[in-house]
Parts: C-alpha cells; structure tokens; sequence
C-alpha cells in the first residue's frame, strides 16, 4: 500500500478513524471531482477561489487566464492548499447533535508552479478535456497559439496530501436509539440532466450519452 | 436591490459580467449550498477546509467540535474567507480552450466570533437543522448541556461578500461555429437516491420523501 507520509499539517487530529493516507484513495478521490478550491494567502489574509483541475499521476494541474489574480500569484511560488470535495450523502442521526454528512474529500498542500515546457503544457490541456470527460480531447482540434499564450498552467505535486472519508449510517448515542425519529442516510450525487444542444444536429458523442459517472 | 457595496477584493477583475453582488442572489446561493469551504492562515500557510454551514439574515454560521483546531483558530479572531459553490453544469465548447463549467459561488471575506449568547447558540444549531432538511429541527431532542458545551458555533458577517456566476451554452470563437463536433451544456445537480433506513420501521417523514431539492 502507498502511504504518503504524514506531515503535522496532514494528520487528521478530528476523527482521526476518518482518515486516509493511501495514494490510491487521495487519486481516485481527485479523479472523480470536478472542481477543486484553491487556497492562497494575499495581503496576509486568506482567499478560496473555485476552479477546474486535472491530476497527472504525482501532480495537480490547475489553469486559467494568464492575466488571472489567482494563478499569477499561485505561479510565484506561494504556498497553496486545494482541496476536493465530493459530498455522498446527508446524515440523520436520532439527535441534531450526531447530524453529519458522507463525503471525500482531499487536502493538498505544497507550492504550484507556472509549467513552461510546451510539451508538458499541451499535455496538461489535454488532462483537463479528458478529465472533464473521457474521449473529448481527440475530438478537438489543436490549441491555437494565442490560446497557448493566453492560459497559465500551473503544477501542484502531490505530496503532502491527505483524505479524509466519512461513509455509512448515523452513530447515535445508545440513550438515543428508542426515539421516534427517522434515522438514515439520503445519499446525494451529482446526476446529469437531459443534454442542452448548441450545435446543429451533431449526434451526442457516446462518451457523453453514455457517461458512467452521472 | 439590495446591493453589497465593492471592496478590493470582492471586486471581480477576471469576467467581470459574472459577478454578481445582489444580497438576495448571494443568499439564495448560500441557502442552496449544504457544504462551504472554509480557509484561514496557520503558520503563515493558507489550510482549505470543508464543513456544512447555515445562514441567518445577515449571517453564517459554522460550527463543529470545541476541540476542533480549525474552529479554535476561527474563533480567535483570524481573517477568514468562506466559499460556497454550486456546479450546475459542464460547457462543452468547440475548442477546448472554451470549454467551461456553469456554476454559482460566492466568497465571503471577514473575522468570525464565537457565539457565547445561549439563545443565538440554539438558534444556531435549529438552523443547521433546518438547512440540511427544512422541518428537521422540531422531530429532535433539546440539545443536552453537553452537547452544547462540545460544540462551538462561529458567526461570520455577510458583509465583504460577492458571488460569481456563469450560466447558459459555450461561447465559441466564430471561426469554431463549424467544427464538426458536438457543443452544448451537460446540466449537473445533486439527486437524492434511495434513502437508506436506520431506524426500525419508523415512517420516512414528508420532509424527506418529498424533499424538492434533490
């Protein structure tokens, strides 16, 4: 098993059960997120901006505008945490006080920096279409060099890292399992919705039509 | 309209048509979210963490365990920013430089403080009821002492606060209008599936199994 070695900032000190530090766990979490939130300090205070990402084995891949706030203060080699975050379900307990949700969700800290190399950056543009949905960068036509220019990529490694996994029905208290209240779990996913079509009569691709994930 | 006066930083620079500083469409982005991510400074380093919340009027509350580290460095009085983000969709543009995601968040900037007062402290915690399922709150048990001696609840002013949105199809360069591939929005969001019972024989109540968010 892949451990990641705990650092102060990664060993879960809450719940300490609830936490995970196999690389195999912390990945398949990120592969499945959409959207990340990324930290950063400015002006000695914090922000938490949501945005898009994709994973290459040991890195995080996070882009944007070249003109973005966020990435060219990220790209100067500020420290940074991202967290991903996938909610799996409410938790009804026989009391307010043992309400909690399922969920996965990783913390990554480290420093991002800018990925000048042109191969590595065309590489991580297509870890993003295809992280969006797999099958959708062949169809593409190649990124133009202004739209080279124009996006900032930046590489997070994936090293002090941790998971922290919540899963199955409500712990109440022994006091509390005779009360006459509905106790369970709703879980919660993200499903998609019938296809909005913008192009003229283009089949859906089956990479969509059939997409496992929603 | 009820509009949140700009600050520096509540000023998007990036896209700024999609900002969006309406009170009323900040609340409603709140009210919707079940999870924020909340970030703050320890040790000079920005830490991204996510909790469940809930609003009142001119408020957020979060709260969790007393001995929570995060929630202790909170409630000292550090700068904090909490953000909230609904994914409503992927764009799938003809390029994948347009490609996008529709969603809704806001951040809000500001100190947080303990809530000492014992009624706002209750009132606090029925909110947090109240907002994982409306109608929650008056099927459960009082809080017991304890419990609220376990718990610690934080108010951080909606005051510094912004919301960002993007809605509709791709917004494709013209020269992309014929590609010969599929563009359009896959709507996302959150569904419930089957609830899963812990109780024994206890009746789902209407607020659940009728529960029109999910």
């Amino acid at each position: 098993m892949d451990l990641i070695p705990n650092t102060p900032r990664t060993t879960l000190r809450r719940i300490p059960q609830n936490a995970v530090y196999e690389r195999s766990a912390i990945d398949a979490i990120l592969d499945e997120g959409l959207i990340c939130h990324v930290g950063f300090v400015l002006d000695n205070k914090p922000v938490v901006i949501p945005t898009s990402f994709a994973r290459a084995k040991d890195h995080l891949y996070i882009h944007g505008s070249a003109a973005s706030r966020m990435l060219l203060t990220l790209g100067s080699g500020v420290d940074v945490c991202v967290t991903v975050t996938l909610l799996d379900g409410i938790v009804f307990a026989r009391s307010a006080f043992n309400h909690s949700m399922n969920y996965r969700s990783v913390v990554i800290f480290g420093t991002a920096s800018v990925v000048d190399d042109a191969g590595e950056k065309l590489e991580a543009l297509r870890l993003f279409a295809e992280h969006i949905v797999p099958g959708r960068w062949q169809e593409l036509r190649a990124p133009k060099p202004l739209e080279l220019k124009a996006t900032l990529v930046l590489r997070l490694p994936i090293e002090e890292a941790s998971a922290k996994v919540r899963t199955g029905p409500p712990e109440d208290d022994p006091d509390d399992m005779n009360a006459p209240v509905w106790a369970g779990v709703m879980p919660l996913a993200l499903r998609k919705g019938e296809l909005i079509e913008d192009s003229n009569g283009i089949q859906v691709p089956d990479y969509l039509r059939d997409d496992p994930r929603f």
